[in-house]
């Protein structure tokens, strides 16, 4: 299977490693023997068709700052473009940062892929949040499978639980947590932090994205909200449908209150009741509903006709655990494209 | 697809009533048009291989106590071994109740069916519990599938989840708590009660087994260990091989103590570390833990190569619950009898 990759950072850099380390295993178990024909990232990008040395990807990118210094890669903000034109390959993964203003360059890279026959992995929310309903058409139209399970939940597989665990059944409304640092700072808040205080701690920690509104403004799990409200539900909608509101206004006092309640205040996602609303905004919680997790876990509860309420949680987010979902999505493809 | 239905009770009314309610849903959305051609109870039997009437099924059940009296019917103990080994089915539905003794009589219907090239979805632990690595063996021989999804968690999909959901992951240990009934007891204990007062309630409730045993002892979480061992990890085990200590020797003073440090006395059931160890015994737990769920609730952690610890909550039990497990397996097996 012939790989493009989009982007190199912890994503990136986490599946070249998994390739690397289970080369033998994923081949004796699955037949699967993924060879990455291209990769860049912001700086350029280097292509070889019978496949690049993932240890040296790795060593390139660590010491020199991008794919661009690898033997015969090429810089230049082009090079992704031109690959995607021109390079022959099985299955694009997309791993550059979501933006939800125009979805670029994320959006280019997998429409480009999409019409020249390409599979397409993305683990970027950006496209599918604000284009989904029509990224689903257009793929179904080339014939070629769009898969997306890292995009929520990290290697949590929340996704492919709703979809083909519950098959046969059928889910009437969900709602969760889909956001690991707004958990982390309302979690700290609980603990007698104040707002500051939590934000400051999270950002020490690394967890709060360069585009710190992605995260405070709830825009991160309104996209999350949006996949799986298509995947899992068959609406077709995208970001603007959500109505949204971030943790900013969640004050110290309002916590401490739900707390002597024995309720703590989430930052939740849910789609479902009345007219398959779909909202994100903070909201009283149990802390004994099983969705009620705490840290940077993500949880969702899931609630369908025959079989009650049920709970998924897993971490949310990181290189290794994302990297892992991707690995999924391609073996996904790899039956897909045996099945023919 | 024709299916002989052994047993009659909660979850075999369930799935009658399931497969009348949505026969249209299932036929369009999966292709899948059930027809039970023959179902028995200890009563007696009734067969037709054009369909029994479902309604009527459940009427008669409830009216007359057996489906032996529903029209056509045959009253008496061999009713069962008869159909199975004469009338043409494409799946065996086994509901019958649990033994841990020598699993009859599901064991020999099971058996009966793969030998006449049935498909087999058991709802029963019994035979799994103590053979499920012959009988695996036995199914492959034959060339038919046995899925047995309704066995762990109820409606909760937690046998796929870990099969199918975290397909390509490396699963290296797992814990959960998998007896409803005695989580009920040790939440009630965490309350206050006394172990006398919480079994007193729990039984009042209808959820201790006849054969108490079965709950308190931990041979029911035992089977469903078991189940999962051979299942997830490709272990070829059975319920001997489970060390296993029930909750009878649970104080009300070691329930209080854990509580005072934020812990929580449970029914654990584990496998993994060293040697694979497999386990069933009381332990604390961390309040905060995912895996920590109270009343009734079934909730097994994962923990794999590359995601973490990943845990899965739901009602553990529930005819209709049960039935929606089956009909994911009987969906299962149309897709695989359809790619032949």
């Amino acid at each position: 299977m012939r790989v493009i990759l989009c982007g190199f950072g912890a994503v990136g850099q986490s599946l070249a490693k998994i390739f690397e380390s289970r080369r033998e295993d994923l081949y004796a178990r699955y037949g699967l023997k993924p060879r990455i024909v291209g990769v860049f990232d912001s700086g350029g990008g280097a292509a070889e068709p019978s496949g690049l040395d993932m240890v040296k990807l790795v060593a390139t990118k660590k010491e020199r700052g991008s794919v661009a210094h690898y033997p015969g890669g090429a810089p230049g903000s082009r090079a992704g473009d031109e690959m995607i034109s021109s390079l022959d390959a099985d299955v694009l993964v997309e791993t550059t940062p979501s933006n939800y203003d125009d979805a670029e360059p994320g959006m280019s890279h997998i429409t480009g892929a999409v019409k020249r026959g390409m599979h397409v992995v993305s683990a970027n929310k950006g496209p599918l949040a604000l284009a989904l309903p029509s990224l689903t058409e257009l793929a179904a139209y080339n014939g070629v499978m769009l898969r997306f399970s890292g995009t929520v939940g990290g290697g949590t597989p929340i996704l492919d639980y709703a979809k083909n665990s519950l098959r046969g059944e059928i889910i009437t409304s969900f709602r969760g947590i889909l956001n690991g640092t707004t958990n982390y700072i309302l979690t700290a808040m609980a603990g007698g932090s104040s707002y500051a205080g939590a934000l400051e701690d999270a950002r020490g920690k690394g967890y709060v994205e360069a585009d710190e509104s992605l995260d405070l403004d709830g825009l991160d799990a309104a996209a999350k909200l949006v996949i799986l409200a298509n995947w899992v539900m068959g609406m077709k909608i995208t970001l603007p449908d959500v109505d949204r509101e971030g943790i900013r206004r969640v004050g110290a006092r309002e916590v401490k209150r739900a707390a002597a309640g024995g309720r703590a205040v989430k930052l939740m996602a849910s789609c479902g009741g009345d007219g398959r609303k779909l909202a994100v905004g903070p909201a009283e919680v149990p802390q004994d509903d099983p969705v009620c997790v705490n840290g940077t876990l993500n949880a969702v509860s899931f609630t369908s006709a025959h079989s009650g309420t049920q709970t998924v949680i897993g971490k949310g987010a990181g290189g290794t655990e994302t990297a892992s979902s991707i690995l999924r999505d391609l073996l996904d493809i790899r039956m897909g494209m045996s099945r023919g």
